[in-house]
């Protein structure tokens, strides 16, 4: 039942599109989901995929072109008559899906595209849809929707309903509306079959229905559809009239691609890309952390140099510099993950900041304790030497307790700011901890062997 | 309409619960979804919570220990009999949250609440549910679904439906089956509605409908349910029989998971905690990673002790150490977590490995270029040495250069031997790449030198 591309499959259906074998070419995809269809299309090279993708019937077409890859997809388009798309695909596909589309065209082509789209209602919601941004509730919802005047009753309800689900895909919620537009409620489905059909939509609808506004941030609309386990959120304006709905499937890309995101920038990487990206697009994401890093390394030299003398008395002195500074980088970015996540996650509850520096403290002493008598014992006993076993050991519990509490501090006083806690989990702290490490390393150094 | 929780609130609730004031508590809470009241519930403290929670009408209560964190949940099941647990609480529950709670109790309690259920076909649901592991798509099932056999009308389905409706909150698919109850397809609440009543089902149902066995990984039906946007999917056992089915918000949950457990790996965090959790569990969580690290930085001091005589002549090699190591470790971070995240989206492709190693090479060699031409400079003019110039900027290349090579090569064979390569993003990953630097470093800096 689900599909597995392989290399067999793809030299197979590339040998047909290369004969022009229509009949071949459909009786292989002939089965396949549009998703699948895309995945085939993004490791086509361009030609062959334009040549499979003429194949395929229009209706199809237009659900593929949703799913595939935003840079083939870029290509398809450029080399398709503003006039080709709007009829053949446009036409085809719900408002938000179109509205996307759309709005990666050049200036230009959107206003043709939109003219030449025969449903003047469809164009006019896609205008709409294009106006909002794209991490907004608006840049995610869609037009479609089935709703019903609470005035009704449940047989006229049952028969608009019939009406209304012709054009929809999939019906997740009926909403409820007065003679306004104005959002009243809901009412399931189940709800619809079980009353008689002489009953009022007001008698036996439910009121209490969780809405957003357009402006609404799209990581706020994934964090109450999660929250409240909603398959669909309706949005309405400021009048709280019912304009759009949104969906569970849009909202669980939200949520991957927010989790993409932190997990990226805490790897110092700036941008959101992918292993399959061009290699210079990776190079460019990667390289401000690193830049980042070699600024730090470039202090943590001067620091060091304040000390030459020192080592060049003390050589041994240099040999624990590495160990200092990466387990500072280590116990920042542990502490400051935890706290990203808890932001992340609203699960921070009411307690204060002063708690979980408090925690935070307990457990720097505990882990920093257990790490700098493990490395006491290995530096006496091994290096035999008491004030390097006194002074690595002491810098060590010192940097881990200290790299807890930036770790922790850091990412709350971006967030107090409107600033991207996450920004703090990458680079940024291991830098930040591996030059305070390094510094109260060689100033204890320095007391201990004066 | 959306609760915000406050400590206002918390304090006049608190207060109304303390004066057993149950007209004022109800007026609170009259409003809120179970989630907000388990919120509110995690926020007091053991013995406010669990007067207050008295106070909840039964099948609300019932609702409201679903979402109760499992820590909190265990102290209230504690303190109620196992008839009371069985007739007050899981009689009112989906089966598939009965059999979560149930399986969180102590092996015995287990025994009795399920002899307490009242209902034999529930009892019966939940021990068959309580047999799966919970990372399958057995433990993310529930057993309640509609269903229409395909030799009915649908007029018969209409009635049927209304029938089993009665017991489903939410109606997402209704799956069609032949007369042994073997899954044949799906078929929509609209096209039920929109078909004439004397009409077969056999003859309008969809027969193309994705399945999965109770004993596939959680994690695969999350990507098939996210890839192919289901809002729910149905379970099957061997012989293709209807079994059970797995709705969208269990599988937001999983999703969120993934992505955390990853973050935190990669963060240096070996267990599943979070900021709230009790600060020995925070320590024994980030522990593991630190003694890795020590472990790293032990090793890094032998190989600098290698090169003591070196430093005592040019202690300005050990201004670098940091440098080195630290963009040793960057590189290897992001170059990781790349190779991480495509594999856990399965947004790899077909391109083999030696692909993926070529253009990393490419972005090892432009980012490897730009730092250490930087550096060079710096070293250069203002260390006004030739010699440590070339040093610190061929081994800053060389880093560069392997700790991205290492990065990819690392978690792609941990996954090729079926360990989770999110394992290598930490401070594995790193601490490999800091040694490596270092010796590097040393070992350039040495025939420099010589």
């Amino acid at each position: 039942m689900q599909f597995q591309l392989t290399k067999e499959f793809l030299e197979q259906l590339n040998n047909a599109v290369a004969e022009n074998a229509e009949k071949e070419v459909m009786r292989l995809v002939n089965e396949l989901h549009p998703v699948d269809v895309a995945e085939i299309l993004d490791e086509q090279n361009l030609e062959q995929a334009q040549a499979f993708f003429n194949f395929l019937p229009k209706e199809f077409a237009a659900d593929v072109l949703v799913e595939l890859d935003e840079e083939r997809r870029e290509k398809f388009l450029e080399a398709l008559s503003s006039q080709e798309i709007a009829e053949h695909f446009i036409d085809n596909m719900d408002s938000d899906d179109a509205a996307d589309i759309i709005g990666e065209l050049s200036e230009e082509k959107r206003g043709e595209v939109i003219a030449h789209i025969e449903d003047l209602e469809q164009a006019s919601d896609i205008l709409k849809l294009l106006d909002y941004h794209g991490d907004t509730a608006g840049g995610l919802m869609t037009n479609e929707l089935i709703s019903v005047n609470w005035n009704w009753d449940i047989n006229t309800c049952l028969k608009e309903l019939k009406k209304q689900a012709e054009e929809l895909e999939r019906v997740y919620t009926v909403y409820v509306v007065d003679d306004n537009n104005v959002l009243k409620g809901r009412i399931s489905l189940r709800r619809l079959l079980l009353t008689p059909g002489t009953k009022k939509v007001i008698d036996i609808y439910e009121s209490d229905i969780l809405s957003v506004t357009p402006d609404v941030d799209d990581e706020h609309v994934a964090m109450l559809m999660d929250k409240y386990d909603l398959v669909s959120i309706p949005v309405v304006d400021e009048l709280n009239r019912l304009i759009g709905r949104i969906t569970i499937d849009d909202v669980v890309d939200v949520i991957k691609e927010e989790a993409e995101k932190d997990y990226q920038l805490a790897s110092g990487i700036s941008e959101n890309i992918e292993s399959s990206d061009k290699f210079w697009i990776i190079s460019r994401a990667r390289l401000p952390w690193l830049l980042v890093g070699l600024l730090g390394g470039i202090v943590g030299s001067k620091i060091i140099g304040i000390y030459e003398g020192e080592i060049q008395l003390h050589p041994e002195m240099a040999f624990f510099i590495p160990l200092i500074a990466a387990m500072g980088g280590n116990v920042g970015v542990q502490s400051s993950a935890l706290i990203v996540q808890g932001l992340a996650n609203k699960s921070m509850g009411l307690t204060g900041i002063w708690s979980k520096l408090g925690k935070e403290m307990l457990v720097g002493i505990m882990n920093g304790l257990v790490c700098s008598i493990l490395i006491f014992g290995y530096t006496f006993f091994f290096q035999e030497s008491l004030n390097l076993a006194v002074t690595v050991s002491t810098a060590l519990l010192s940097v881990i307790f200290f790299a807890g509490i930036f770790g922790t501090l850091i990412p709350l006083l971006l967030h107090k700011y409107k600033i991207d806690p996450a920004l703090a989990t990458g680079p940024f702290i291991t830098t930040t901890n591996d030059i305070f490490g390094i510094f109260i390393y060689f100033f204890i150094g320095y007391l201990m062997y004066a």
